[in-house]
């Protein structure tokens, strides 16, 4: 709730056509129904540019489908579900006939795809092979989210020629998204490369002391490149939201 | 060296203009001029939108100097040196007299300070008093690359009021920069608060279990609100230069 | 043993109607019954104020059976038994016909219900729907303890207007349970909140940097709000069990 | 903020009494005083329960001074300046006559010393004597919060019988605080020996393999004993600040 | 190889009965027999007065019976195997009749068992009953090694009493072996209470912030009690082997 | 690419008989072929002297296949797969009649055998029988690169015996791999013995404080002996390849 | 306080001869003596077979001098302090005249020097000329509590010759004291080489990766040599009171 | 001592001419010289194909000198000191006259300079003018033990400009040193352009997350390059040996 609602809400209790402990109630209750497991938000679409987006791991097949519901009902044209295994995403189907599953990024969404409306073009690129469940979890969100993604993928730096072969589409890019687990280079690569923001994305792909995504978000944390940074391992979900945001900004 | 380039240094050896050993050599030795200790980049103004940036700590007062000339000589109007401590700093302003310090970011700016030429405003918030030295040296980055910042300080989330009555502020700027110590709870708490990019920034500050910002940065790479990305603990600088570019996306 | 039990038991022998080997004896062999795999304490329900707890986890369905059985040959009226799967809790079911066991919480507990006997409400407030069973487990073991639990679900501080509608309830508690997994910033603002102790749990909810709740348990113990101590990840039951000696306390 | 102030500002509106805009700029300005490094909060007397605390690491004596100096200025009757060296209470000694400054727990209080209106007595305890700048800091804090303070030092579990012979001691208080570095097991121990809320402090007494506090912190939120809580390592005022809002609970 | 073996095989040579070549080949080849995976060391009952221990975890059913064959084969009256599992001992007892295996211990002795020849008894102490295993690991394998043992099973320091009822049986042995998880108090409470070696074996008994063992670990390696050392976490073979190499020696 | 044939391609392009939009684009294209999942790099063999590897974790059977295949198609006579799991391998097999597969290494060759052509012998110690499936690994890699491979197994620095036999083998290669987990001190005792390169890898063999090979790990990294270099934990091939490289310096 | 002691005191009871308040003072008040910051233990000689230690590290030079005052009043012939700074060890020596400290070990001995009374020899083996300091307090203080001590010292793994030259002593002993940093092999090596007791010192010596003796500590727990156990990183003068407590056994 | 010397020596003790007490002896006395807190091996020059180093961190300048006087008293015709700082150079150059020092790599080497006589180039490359020390103190070393080095300094990966224009100079050289703090990713970018073995050595340059080194030293063991080792963080000695023991394969 910003200021401005703030301000117009006191002046409707000011001329009498808002009672004071109504508005008092409004407050605590309008922006979300309340699931008893979850309280939904309807306002967030409006207050954050995008649809709700539930995380799906760590909740039921029937959490899952009755908050995408609840999401729907409040007027919600889109809906993401992130992390969202098969067994899930059968029943989610089940429950929302237009919703689409995607097995690699285990990304659903459920309403109408969009139309591309950002101001360019968001670069996703990715370190490995190994690497594309992540890539795609981001590339997917962006594309969801109304943006044009262009995918640039095994180009990890120990083969440097695959990567400079794409430095057009790279520095043609409005964002670019680093993806990479093992030592995470690419972040640093890419960020010397363009002039835009780079959100670098550590996997957990990699064994031994790669401990897991640890050793890219740590190379990444101090990459040598300006204008790089970072979220969670494995977090395609938030470089393609951040991603679309910074491509959304007027 | 964009792709663009090298057609163009190509189309000239095919006419003949330019030399082939002599393209070779081009490609090797323009970009920088090598001190020994070091390779100063003329082309990174032009290729990434922002003046040779130089680090200065584990230099020395002679270093720093001798690459802030190297710099400007080839051609930069603007030098920023970061983590300089007040003795390099009186070093540098006895060899570049427009060189300009501050004690609490330790960043120097060498030549004129530019117009704010950024789309919108970037807000500086910072968690404490402590976490000043990091808030300033984003604020300042961002100022010396021509962006207004506007900064809201003590604004920590174990006193919401604080941080609310400054929503406005908030919600007006294009990039937010949310710097904390300790939990560095404030970069979820703003993140749900806009609708534009958080760039967090944890700090040092704190003791015993913050282990050096390890908390905060754990913290804020897990942080619930989506559109928050996160740079190294006490990395002010990078903060600041990623709101500049965000700021300057056409 | 407190001081005053032993000087009684003193008195005893120098009045001549205690043996100095029995009172030894005594000493050594009174408080517990010891199965062998298992020593159980008869005495902590009057010692501790609270009836024995048996940790279910790592014990065989026969281990649990035998240890509830001997608290209540002891006297106990009520047994609580922690983190106990579902087929453990058929074979207690079988064993102990007032056995109730719940799914989420993993909790069962044995004998009657108690009346609630504290001095005010607790109020269980938890960030997300992931949260949970560990949030179920702190609430039903306050119940079993004699207390009221306010129930407050998916107010994580991404959507400050969901915590911040419900204050009310928060601040007529006399305790504070927060649960949260990720960045665990509900500690920190819910501590802003309200002067009443509050207990914060790290949940394992997350992924990637949250290091199976290790980003939590650090934003909690640095906590920038007074009044705020931390227990051990997941551990709802202890934190259920902090509260209700809080809200027992004379 | 309360819901019940919310009501009550929103009834002036109503009534005329009160002009919106006026009503959203107290919203936002009321709270607090803004020193620009700070924001000196007056209604936290009245919202939690105690003084505004001022953490003096890494604030200069002049900050230190200045905030005070605006606390007392709202009205509050008494200051802690918590990790405060020598030199700057000096400063503060100086600016404020009334200031008292201890060596071993580097707390300054200003104003006058309260009457202890706890409803019991908190018993702190620490394991070692290298632990006692913490433990002080935890007993005086507490002091200046209105708590009668029994101390037990050296209590360590290696030689038990210092801690058994004041059992009595520790099972008459209402709460105890328990302070310990290196394995921290005195926490253990005394939580199971007591039947009301113990506050674990580790501290970063140790060497080597206690890793700066590491060690305790680990062992005290793995306590097997029931109704332990842990603060931050070396938080002696957060334990004895919490001590105190439980000895005060209604 | 002893430098009094040494010499004594160079006497030989001297006395022409050994050929030098020869000797440099025994050098090489006498003490081990080599299976190809596995180089079977006949010579370690003698140089470390104890048969050969082969680790069952990491070989297969069938390398195991080679190797306990092989040495066997080289005289060994008695073979001890660790951490084998159900199907693992099975193969061992069809191949060697007088294998037993013990389920909680998953110890198996392969030859008759040894009258106790230690000079006391060694004193096996666990904290709760999930630390079983471990504690049985180490006790079985003392027995196995000709040492008198008494279990003192679910002696947490929670319940002091369960502990110092049973002062008399740890006072009474010549080694100690402190087995718990979790907080790992129990080492630094029996190591203020006997005044012979301590060995404590943290376990992987607990969950969160316990991480697998690394709590006890560090608890137990900051003892403030002297006496106590340290074997790896859940290594109750290591405990056992080293009490009774203590409990043997002249 | 290499400088000298960049100074080619571009008198080519002086010369009129490659037309500069075509050198541009085939240094984009031609190193590699893009399968859209993976670009298959042509010119490694070339460049880096070794074919190309796959990584097989992390892949589909299809995906595995698909680079192999069109690895071959670009002219390789021999391809490396890793970490290839029994039912990929068999899926391999079918596509590609010449791939041999060995189960313990998890290796899979296709192609011919080579000749050994390396300068020296290599020598594969490892210190358990546990070690072996990264030993052999590393072994077979190096087989695979035309190496003469010495193996020397189960080792370990507890028996010294058993690598002092051998110190003759050892001494003899011109590079040594040394595998060990657990503690990893094989590495330092063997490079204390020869005057040859020593490729360390730890292995995640052992349990508890072994850290999944981080004890092994950091041991190797802190080997009091000179001429040790590390890879990661379990990175047999990483380890093969090397040793290989360097017995093939001309 | 013993069992036996504890019959005996309640027979003293019965018998009339000691009231039994007074018991209970005798048992609070008896084994110490209360100087505020420490409460020293008169009883720990008898009960744990030697003189109190005082450890100096975070205790002022008074506090040291009034610690072993008191220790000496209550009868003590012998008190060690150890990691007592040179400036405190003359405050030490002006305080008590028959003091001796060594600068290597930082180990004051207060009162006559022993004969030795253990039943054997311990051997002190250090890896490197930096590990000395702990070596020495390991050695002086077994020499302080009557040990014959043999040194060898500078016979890490990486030149073998100089360990195995020694093996003699070695195999003497009736406990070895293993010190080393960087990656603690030695402990392994000699773990193999002896058939007694090995206790094993990890040293902060070392940089790098050996992360203040954590990697010699990791090595050490993770010894494949059986008869190893460990203290905590640079804890000379635990490893020292160990081997004379086995050295010493009946 | 190799297994032929062995052969040797007996032989000499078949024919009469050696002792057998005296073989013996000579086996334990032989390699080195005993000072007492050092053993000097006078055999390695021999036996490892160097002279001996010596580490000068943590040993004091009497020490270093001993030392040193004793390694030529056996022969050596050249010694190297690492991490010597000026003071104690200025004690060794009082010493030994032709021992000459350098202040940015702490190395000094005492003796004639070596002609190169490697087989080929060594190229040290550093990321940044902060990494020069550890650079320079692999290419001394190299350079001190009979190599010709090459230098490539600030050739980070952020200005790939600058790392391939001398992309020549990486190509030519026969072992490749890369040196690298922060995210360390130069080791993988260079591990991609060469086909000989490269030595990475991760420095603690950076600060925040790069933990003293430790984010260099994950990112370099995780490359995606094959061909690439790892050495101790700051370890610019260990890379300079070994890159000479590979450049001096025959």
């Amino acid at each position: 709730m910003t200021k401005r609602e703030l301000e117009g809400m006191m002046e409707e209790v000011r001329a009498g056509t808002l009672a004071p402990e109504e508005a008092a109630a409004r407050l605590r209750a309008a922006p979300f129904e309340d699931l008893g497991f979850a309280k939904v938000d309807h306002g967030r679409e409006l207050r954050q540019g995008a649809a709700e987006v539930v995380y799906g791991a760590g909740k039921t097949a029937e959490q899952v489908c009755a908050i995408v519901r609840a999401i729907r009902r409040g007027g919600a044209r889109r809906v993401l579900v992130t992390r969202l295994d098969a067994a899930k995403a059968a029943s989610l189907a089940a429950a929302e006939p237009d919703a689409r599953w995607d097995a690699t990024s285990r990304l659903a969404v459920v309403g109408p795809a969009p139309e591309p409306d950002g101001a360019g073009e968001i670069c996703v690129c990715a370190a490995g092979t190994s690497d594309l469940p992540v890539a795609e979890e981001a590339a997917q969100t962006a594309e969801a989210l109304g943006n044009r993604v262009v995918r640039l993928y095994d180009v990890g730096v120990a083969g440097l020629e695959r990567l400079l072969a794409h430095v057009g589409e790279l520095q043609r890019a409005r964002v670019v998204v680093a993806v990479a687990g093992m030592e995470g280079a690419l972040a640093s690569v890419v960020g010397g490369l363009v002039d835009v923001p780079v959100v670098a994305v550590p996997t957990s792909v990699g064994y031994g002391a790669a401990f897991e995504g640890l050793a890219a978000l740590l190379a990444m944390l101090n990459s040598c490149a300006s204008g790089v940074s970072v979220v969670n391992i494995d977090n395609g979900f938030g470089a393609g939201f951040l991603a679309s945001r910074i491509n959304h900004l007027a």
